[in-house]
């Protein structure tokens, strides 16, 4: 099956706890309106890229694996979205979810979802291999908790002053070495550290992306930094190197990926999985600056 | 040791995960905020008991477990406070999260502590005893995600008709019946089905006292539903029973809860307590209609 399908089969069948009897109706619309359509997918294809690397034997739990850190993405996008937040009014061309849902409806749906993860990872590891259960408990809740996972990230905006590597790292690189790390744990790896390597690089290429498309957004001054991160005053790798700079940076973080994936089954078709799934991460209009 | 003293000890060391280095400050601020100083400790308290009863054997676990379902509480006391929901400036007398910090950190320090409630569960469970990591997280979570825990419990509020029974099993029955589980299950108790009933009568019993509470604010009124609940026109047991007959009710509701206790080594000293602790539930000011 295409990875895509598996994952949002997975998800849609993560979803189905939302319609069980007493459940209310709209919370479930508003967690499923969170989750679907997906945008790139790329933590959970991550998920089930190292697991089939690593030879998964559990292939459920991979699915749960996967689901899990796309939820906790899922569910840091809707909360980040909020009007104290962001204010975003569109996600992955849609209304986002508290314009459809209102605002305790996208708070609940957050909550909803962080806690569905932990009850789809419980669920699944209880039915196949219950003592993978504490590894991928523990990969998926510090990737999203304190001291350094998304939620201590997002916090890091409302400080008076930003430790800004500190902060891209929980914010954005944690859910990403997360997501390989899961993948392995699912798999069976026993000792999953090595793995955190190749999705910390992914998830700081992600970043560098993050800020070409910021810059990206208006072609008249592509180059300079005058997106969101400008007017947030935000550090931004465009203005640091600039386009072909940052797009270098990239290319060579996503290198740096792929060199440090473990000896495995199937390490070189994941290299290749990485170096293609990474060029998705180029926004198109400056896909020219990419080298080939 | 004094089981609030040993709860508050628990939850600090809880936090403690929050001064880690790289961690936000002011959202480990804002956290400890949301813990401390504590309401009641009720739930907590009835896990500790429940898990004495039966002889604990893994203290630290009873303790993570008792850690998990306050953070929990906690969590849901932040949201429930926010301007989208309640918009309360006060909480157990002190100005709550959002007054304090704003409400990006109160939305992070719920999402922070649902997410430490199972970081905690894994730490503790891990050096202690590992197979119990699957139902103290089956408990937990399902006490707070969908279908029928706290999240979809105050999702029933912005439906357009409430299913009153299932609104406030899940909003307030779901967690005290964790709490009692929870406690059996850190303790070895294989199946805590049996436990689930104490703690849901309980938790009925705090709601009713809760409906108390809500009319008892005005004395000039008592015994009118002009409180809260009248003016967001919810049901409140006052409004059908009167007041004694809702002290009645809950005292009824609290007798239950004592003779559903199953036989463990401290079946009669749990009764008990839960009598006792019960009495608490309700306010001063109507305690001369409590017979003793």
């Amino acid at each position: 099956m295409d990875p895509r399908a598996r994952i949002d089969l997975a998800l849609e069948k993560a979803l189905e706890r939302t319609h069980a009897l007493g459940s209310p109706p709209l919370l479930a619309k508003a967690m499923h309106h969170a989750v679907f359509p997906g945008g790139g997918r790329f933590r959970p294809r991550l998920t089930v890229g190292v697991a089939m690397a690593c030879r998964e034997d559990a292939p459920a739990l991979t699915d749960a694996a996967a689901c899990a850190i796309e939820m906790m993405h899922c569910a840091s996008l809707v909360h980040d979205d909020l009007p104290c937040f962001d204010d975003a009014d569109l996600r992955r061309g849609q209304p986002s979810v508290h314009k459809v849902y209102g605002e305790p409806l996208a708070v609940l749906s957050g909550d909803g979802l962080i806690v569905l993860s932990f009850q789809v990872l419980c669920d699944v590891a209880s039915v196949t291999v219950p003592q993978r259960l504490a590894p991928l408990v523990r990969i998926v809740s510090d990737a999203v908790g304190v001291p350094n996972g998304i939620t201590a990230g997002q916090a890091w905006e409302s400080e008076p002053e930003i430790e800004i590597n500190g902060y891209q790292a929980a914010k954005t690189g944690s859910l990403f070495a997360a997501a390989t790390m899961a993948g392995a744990a699912a798999a069976g790896v026993e000792d999953v550290s090595a793995w955190w390597t190749p999705g910390a690089r992914i998830g700081e290429a992600y970043q560098v992306a993050d800020d070409l498309r910021d810059v990206a957004e208006d072609a008249e001054t592509l180059g300079k930094p005058v997106g969101q991160d400008a007017a947030n005053n935000r550090p931004n790798a465009v203005a640091q190197f600039g386009v072909e700079g940052a797009v270098r940076r990239l290319q060579s973080l996503v290198e740096e990926a792929a060199a440090s994936v473990p000896d495995c089954a199937g390490a070189e078709h994941l290299r290749a999985l990485i170096r293609q799934e990474s060029k998705k991460f180029i926004p198109r209009r400056l896909a020219a600056f990419a080298a080939e």
